[in-house]
């Protein structure tokens, strides 16, 4: 954590400076805004947590609930969410109250005797060591309390506008500026739009959050609607509103997909059993039906999700008139011989879901694509829903959130064309569409009775291969103006490109502490470029200056075509735009700070002071080099604001490297 | 973390539910309290934290300053502190905002030219992993937030009073009991105390604690007084109130030690700087002089100690005359040929310390002990003072404050005799006493000059054979009360009788989860009881109920002798008393959680729900047994509230264990 440069810190160093509309901010909802996000379940919290780290934008986060998510909905967070939550600087507070994940268990009816279950086998949740961190289980409520918390301590302070329902919009067509804000005439031109073109409808919602004390058997409201409305105008809009989205509506997307629904009766339960396996995961297969089994944070409370099963678009809601009674009775039957004594069952719910994902995730119909740049934005359950077994829905809205939260904050911040958010779709689309396609196969998988599986060890080998899904790790972006080719992976064979970066244990040469590179990854909005050296030390005795590692390094800081000079603003630090990193082959004894190039010991704060941690040296009991299968002579990896590898480069490719960046940045 | 077992928690699970006193805890400082503790510097907010765990007791921290201590004073983080944090729940949050040291460098004059200095040495700073918690540098401001809201989270809801000063103090003497509560009577007897013998005498301040903003140059302004006074009426009062402690003066004890101090310039510097090793912990002997220099949190501030010599005891303040600009040139001038440009210094001080103990650390004079059981204490810098350099103070004044903290708890909870209180001043009298031995000889040698040292190499060898006073686990208490024999050592080598506890992983059974074992231990007042099974395995067909561990734990639940009968009020659970696990010898999928006797798995909240947590198995890669050369035939450790070692017996010894805590404890 680095804090007191900009003179000393006395209090939390998690709370930043306020900062441009940080400094004042209205406590009413405004009339214009740069963004508004509608939601503030996972997808739209991760936006105004991204969002608040560009105090330059106004951006407000509307819901129509009264408060704060009390209890319910999700709980499972994979991996690749806690390296998002170490971004966004909580990974260690929730994982010290989370419930982990280390193995899965699997009960199916035993041979011997087919009305009870047995264990048929036990698997580790991650074998491969995907992350450095682990699989949890949280309730939803508190990963938005901690996305929360971040918003509002980042310089622009951004708390949701609680109680407001959003009810339609309209994007204005290209020449009507006469919507825009009174006074600004720029729009007035054919053709151009206003600057405010998405006029948004909202109606007060009298909803009260359900508090803590009183939500036992309890959902958290949605409000009220009190018929009064107004409306509110923005330069983007993001729809998180979930499943029903009326932003989705508004725009006119269709949401293709299943016409029937799974459903499950899921309960968070507090109970007495014999079941010995009731802290660990468990698929449960038996003659009477299946469960899954999440144990959940605290030490008692545990989920369980009685499937349903199918339900047809006819059912006109009659599943869900399955009564909390009903639920507890099938488990106990399922789990026979075992039983369960429920004293207390905090929140239940009939969850039905479909596989569906919506055929664009912008306001820019699919024949119109190119010709106009996106201003409304759908995300997360509103664009792709998919059955909870697999624990999907939570963790891709945030991926979707951070990704449409970046790419806003460059366009706004005038670092990227507004291009860039056509990115959004064609990223995040594929993605939804392979996860449906996953999780369809997984859900059958789940939902068959064991004599129908061709093998019987179908289900553990599915789980097994498939890995990479469950723990939020199979994207990999195609190659776009912000991602590059993979022309020269060999170079870095554990950075692929469009894949997240995945952190390794390095070493910091100022102070010999031994760190995981990936965790200096904040969620500030910045690029990183980590050039790890060739072989030569920063040793002036050995020849420092005559490394690959120096040349390239006098080529971002001097030439006149680097990064650097082209994408930072006339008397900006480069460093609020880019960090750059180096990592030397050499344990941190032989590297010598001083001697490391300029670029990476820059001047930072009012104070002018150095920033050191920007030099790196392998930790000699894991060598990234050998662990990433780094080059020995060298390489360059930028990294996306949110994680993602954009390309790898040798040392000497700088015109390359300042190509990649002309294409994703505007030059200022 | 454990929770949602009194009902689901929505929020923060840090945040306890109120109970006792926590309910309704009035706003203004009442007129009669259990327990008032003076200063809320380390000593006083840790005791504070601790009582806030028995909401019963009635407790109060008052303190002259008009809020939070906002910057300065002490910052190094001992090993064991850390360990202390994780106790009070916060350790994994300080650890991510603090300054860790790994190593430590040694500058000396370069034999070439001795007008310069050169690195003579690097040594690593935990080369024997004597915790698995790091040692961190930290503001003390920062560690009294956190045990702040620890007190304030927890059900006792305590918050400090700022604003008033300690005036004085009387204890009634036997028989007064007059002074005691107004319709009080069963003080009136002759020989008895009042039940609130201590009257406190109170000045209200109006210090207002100088805030984040305007710290810069500061220091923490003590208040103004008023001349307004009040008195409180205490069963207890701790004093907690710094080196120039007004309690200890008002019981009349004995400052006695070193009659000059040895003074230090120290400052929180902002600085540019070609000294490579300015973020590394380093002791830089020079031909003009020598600082200690101790890089801080945040990544840029560091702080120097820059030697300033003796003092004598008639020095008059003279040498508090030192400017910041004389401290700055001298430091420059040591550095040589390295230089600092300093750009900003938000504290500094002059610092005078003398080596000093205080004759007694309770209001019993020496020769009316054992007549009589205490009822004011002295905890920390009130009664012992040593040199910054070591790092000790805000260390082994928390640790005062814990020792006290519980112990009071445990007193006016009706757990134990009022003789207990004793073992205050006989633990940790002899801990500072040897502390203030360990510091004078590791000061003497800083502050020689390099040609005056026998042997060059005489400072690196005792820094490296005297580790463990530095990382704080010296201490070893003497057998008493509360502390048993070692005559059962060879049964549990790695768990010394009277150290503390020293943590080591093993694998949660319920969950399969790596934990640290130690990690479980909170500070709730608890006692822990381990016990480590004989070879047998909790599994049914491997005869569990025949194994050592069986018969022991037979007798614990059932047994009218068991401490679990005998010290636990009628109508409570054993488990607010004692805190019972076991550690089988097997790796976790060997032993069946179902199969545990029932005694570690208790029931639990109003809910009558299983605690899970309590069952444990080796970790393969680290087995316990091993590490902590534990016999294979079982043992039993007792672990105090406080972390520390208080008896290692076979599990046969259940009379001595019976015995032991028929010595600590009243029977109820
Ligand atoms: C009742 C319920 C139970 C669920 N159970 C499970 C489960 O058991 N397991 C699982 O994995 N997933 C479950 N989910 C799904 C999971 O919570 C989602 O995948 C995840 O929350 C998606 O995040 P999101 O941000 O896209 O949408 P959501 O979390 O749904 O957030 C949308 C937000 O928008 C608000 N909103 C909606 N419409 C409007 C409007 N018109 N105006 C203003 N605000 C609006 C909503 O109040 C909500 O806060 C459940 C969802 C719900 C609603
Ligand atoms: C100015 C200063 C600089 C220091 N610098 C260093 C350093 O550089 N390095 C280092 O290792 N240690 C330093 N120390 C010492 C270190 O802070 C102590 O060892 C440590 O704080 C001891 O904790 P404590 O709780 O015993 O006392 P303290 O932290 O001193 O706390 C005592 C508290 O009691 C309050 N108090 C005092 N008298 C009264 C009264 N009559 N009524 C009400 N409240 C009262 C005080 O305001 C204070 O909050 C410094 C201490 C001070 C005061």
């Amino acid at each position: 954590m680095q804090f007191h440069h900009h003179g000393y810190v006395s209090g939390d160093p998690r709370v930043d400076p306020a900062a441009g509309i940080g400094l004042d901010r209205p406590d009413e909802l405004p009339d214009e805004v740069d963004v508004l996000i509608v939601g503030s379940g996972p997808a739209g919290m991760v936006a105004a947590a991204q969002l608040a780290q560009f105090p330059g934008i106004s951006t407000r986060i509307i819901e129509r609930r009264g408060g704060r998510l009390a209890i319910g909905q999700a709980d499972g967070i994979q991996a690749r969410s806690v390296e998002t939550f170490q971004a966004f600087g909580f990974a260690e507070r929730i994982i010290a109250e989370a419930y982990r994940i280390t193995e899965m268990a699997f009960w199916k009816p035993d041979p011997e005797n087919r009305a009870n279950i047995h264990r048929a086998a036990v698997t580790p949740d991650d074998p491969t060591g995907i992350s450095e961190f682990p699989h949890l289980i949280v309730n939803q409520a508190r990963v938005l309390d901690y996305f929360a918390e971040y918003a509002r301590n980042s310089p622009g302070r951004i708390v949701p506008d609680y109680g407001w329902e959003f009810v339609g919009l309209e994007v204005a067509p290209p020449g009507a500026a006469g919507s825009g804000a009174a006074g600004d005439d720029e729009g007035d031109e054919p053709g151009v739009l206003p600057e405010y073109p998405v006029t948004v409808t909202l109606e007060r919602a009298t909803g009260v959050g359900v508090g803590a004390g009183d939500a036992s058997h309890a959902v958290a409201l949605d409000g009220e609607l009190t018929g009064e409305r107004r409306t509110v105008r923005a330069k983007y809009v993001i729809g998180a509103d979930g499943a029903r989205s009326k932003v989705r509506e508004a725009i006119g997307a269709q949401h293709v997909g299943a016409q029937s629904f799974h459903a499950w009766g899921v309960m968070d339960t507090l109970a007495v059993t014999d079941f010995p396996d009731i802290r660990t995961k468990c698929s449960i297969q038996s003659e009477a039906g299946n469960i899954l089994l999440i144990p959940r944070e605290g030490g008692q409370l545990f989920r369980m999700y009685v499937d349903l099963g199918e339900v047809a678009a006819d059912d006109r809601g009659a599943v869900r008139q399955t009564t909390l009674e009903q639920v507890i009775a099938k488990a106990n039957d399922i789990l026979h011989p075992y039983s369960l004594d429920v004293r207390n069952v905090p929140w239940h719910s009939v969850y039905e879901v479909g596989h569906r994902v919506t055929d664009r995730f912008d306001d820019v119909p699919l024949h119109e694509q190119g010709t106009r740049t996106p201003r409304v934005f759908i995300t997360g359950d509103a664009c792709h829903t998919h059955s909870a077994k697999a624990g999907q829905g939570m963790n891709v809205s945030m991926q979707d959130g951070w990704n449409i939260g970046w790419k806003l904050g460059h366009v706004l911040d005038g670092r990227a064309d507004p291009a860039l958010l056509e990115t959004y779709h064609a990223e995040r689309h594929v993605v939804a569409k392979e996860l449906i396609d996953f999780d369809r196969e997984w859900s059958k998988l789940m939902a068959t009775k064991p004599e129908d599986l061709g093998d019987p060890a179908e289900l553990e080998d599915f789980y097994v291969r498939t890995f990479e899904f469950p723990a939020g790790f199979m994207t990999q972006y195609e190659p776009s103006m912000i991602v590059g080719s993979q022309q020269h992976q060999a170079l870095a064979t554990g950075f692929p490109v469009g894949k997240r970066f995945k952190s390794a244990p390095v070493s910091r040469v100022c102070d010999g502490n031994p760190v995981q590179l990936g965790h200096h990854h904040r969620a500030d909005g910045r690029w990183r470029i980590y050039a790890f050296a060739d072989a030569a030390t920063s040793r002036a005795d050995a020849g420092a200056d005559a490394s690959a590692l120096a040349s390239w390094a006098n080529w971002l800081a001097a030439a006149s075509d680097s990064p650097l000079a082209v994408h930072v603003p006339d008397g900006g630090s480069f460093d609020d735009v880019f960090d750059v990193k180096v990592v030397y082959q050499q344990p941190h004894g032989a590297v010598d700070l001083m001697q490391a190039p300029a670029v990476f010991r820059p001047a930072t704060g009012p104070f002018g002071l150095t920033d050191y941690e920007k030099v790196y040296a392998i930790d000699p009991e894991h060598d990234i080099f050998e662990e990433r299968g780094l080059s020995r002579d060298g390489v360059v990896v930028v990294v996306r604001p949110d994680h993602y590898v954009a390309q790898v480069l040798p040392l000497s490719a700088t015109e390359e490297l300042a190509e990649f960046f002309r294409g994703a940045l505007l030059a200022r």
